[in-house]
């Protein structure tokens, strides 16, 4: 057993894994959005995808990104011998009963909106670990359900800040093997919690761009790496507001990664007619993104190396309504061209 | 890279993680039980443990018990290279203010009352697989947290059916490492979400024997192994509702558990003098049990090998309250005297 342990947080995997397969689902909204053509499917205006409550088309959409990854890695589901998997909801209910029907061996996680960095993380373990051939990596976030389950009934029509973010109803699912593919996993950071004491559950990207800094920042001295060294070093969910903070918050601690920088939440609506204030956000926003619109441009060698860095705020509405602060989480996966 | 997969769901490691330090802490109820004199610390009588809420309450347990493993193995919390936490709360908040503290690198769990076994075999996939010298896994539950997340208000003074469990209030944490201490954890089992159709979220015992059921008979055909293999098969919480039906499932499947099984949530409380009807449940229950009365038979070489799988009932209010079922999962952790 060789240690793969580099520096202070992170792993270099001494045989990466690879991804085999990736596939997304999502709401009409975001079908519409600058990223539309590139996700392998699109749900109606109901957001029900045939289900009959939202946790259950939220399961729903577990279930398709895992079954379309499955297909697009060539494999079936009995070959399948880990799933990783998480939501947004409380027990995490859209994950238990969207895989439910797999039939798998699974490992439930939550991690707020960093949940498919933290997925991919521990899937990536697993593989080059030696402990699963196939190993699959979901999550999914819903707009009815997340609003639901941490804001107001839709019914009331709450007025949104400019600083609030929308919640992404979608999911994105990748499945990593030894080997096969154009793209692999080649280290992980893994992220701390971070409390700068933000309150306000609706600038999440505030209270996420710290946490975002921090996986960041050990992530390029793990690895001994610039912000050059990677072609794109790409975020969750932090929206305008939390992209500045980031910028600011690692140009303190003398890098500065804004020519490297997108943001898959920034990149998921137009801001000027979805009328999404501060951008995408939710488990399926990162999800989505990496396995539509990142992971091909990796597999084709346009990036060769990229940086992804889905960010959580990790609260829930009992710690909101106690005036407990909202802490953020990062996980960083380093993926590479092969 | 070698293959350490063996049958269709466990893990054989090819170097066992061990176990260097393990710690507890209860409630006054539990201190009170017939377990009292294990525990390493006790609460007083408002279940408040020095904070201000319940859910802080509950934070503090786990970062008690944490603080309490790393002492007893001999370590400062700089040395820690990673930690898997979670709790039964919404979005795991008293796994992610417990935590925050110890500035570690954390990944979030969820699996019900199951996520001590899913910590443990986490931690131990990472320490075997060269990813940390030193891994933390803990859980903890609360009564009046969980109460209040999954039933009524406590003022309400509701009745409670026979069948229903007590939520146990406590954490147990546990420090893996790659030698040292008289504990190691040999294998394990990975569990597949199992759904039978109940409904009944008063008697979880039941909702989750068939869980249990199906993760022991994998480890036993994985491992090649009769029950008479182990010295005790010890379920987390599924009280006498939920062992009687896991018997009975089990002997359908040719195995005869009655002599070996022990059940966490059945030893914890004194059912006659302690009113809480089918036995103790909650993530705490099998991670404090396991850390004051488990790990401790084994390390002094009484038990040579346990099957340790704790359970958990896989519903929210939410998914309770639009009529689903309650699928329930097992994480088995194979523990050795060594």
């Amino acid at each position: 057993m060789k240690k793969q342990t580099i520096g202070k947080q992170s792993i270099e995997f001494e045989r990466a894994p690879h991804i085999l397969g990736a596939a997304s689902i999502v709401g009409k909204k975001e079908g519409e959005g600058p990223l539309g053509k590139y996700f392998d499917k699109i749900g109606e205006e109901d957001g029900l995808f045939g289900g009959k409550s939202w946790e259950e088309a939220e399961s729903t959409l577990q279930k398709e990104a895992v079954s379309m990854a499955l297909a697009k890695a060539g494999l079936d589901q009995q070959q399948l011998r880990l799933i990783y998997a998480g939501d947004l909801l409380a027990q995490t209910i859209a994950s238990s009963f969207g895989i439910l029907g797999f039939h798998t061996p699974v490992y439930g996680l939550y991690g707020a909106c960093s949940t498919m960095g933290e997925a991919l993380s521990l899937a990536s373990m697993a593989v080059a670990g030696g402990y699963g051939d196939y190993v699959a990596a979901v999550t999914s976030s819903h707009f009815a359900t997340a609003e639901k389950e941490f804001r107001f009934p839709l019914g009331y029509g709450s007025q949104r800040p400019l600083s609030a973010t929308w919640t992404v109803t979608g999911s994105g699912a990748c499945i990593l093997g030894t080997e096969g593919g154009k793209a692999r996993i080649t280290g992980i950071t893994t992220g701390k919690i971070v409390d700068f004491g933000f309150k306000d559950s609706l600038n999440m990207g505030a209270c996420m761009a710290p946490a975002a800094c921090d996986t960041i920042a050990a992530n390029l001295v793990d690895f001994v790496r610039s912000p050059q060294d990677y072609d794109r070093i790409i975020t969750g969910d932090l929206g305008e507001i939390g992209q500045k903070i980031l910028f600011d918050l690692l140009k303190e601690k003398g890098f500065d990664i804004e020519k490297q920088h997108m943001d898959c939440g920034m990149e998921i609506f137009d801001k000027e007619t979805q009328d999404t204030h501060a951008g995408g956000s939710g488990c399926g926003c990162a999800a989505a993104t990496f396995a539509a619109c990142i992971l091909p441009r990796i597999q084709k060698g346009e990036w060769k190396r990229v940086l992804f860095v889905p960010t959580g705020a990790l609260l829930s509405k009992v710690s909101y309504n106690e005036g407990r602060s909202v802490p953020g989480i990062a996980q960083a996966v380093v993926v590479e061209h092969c």
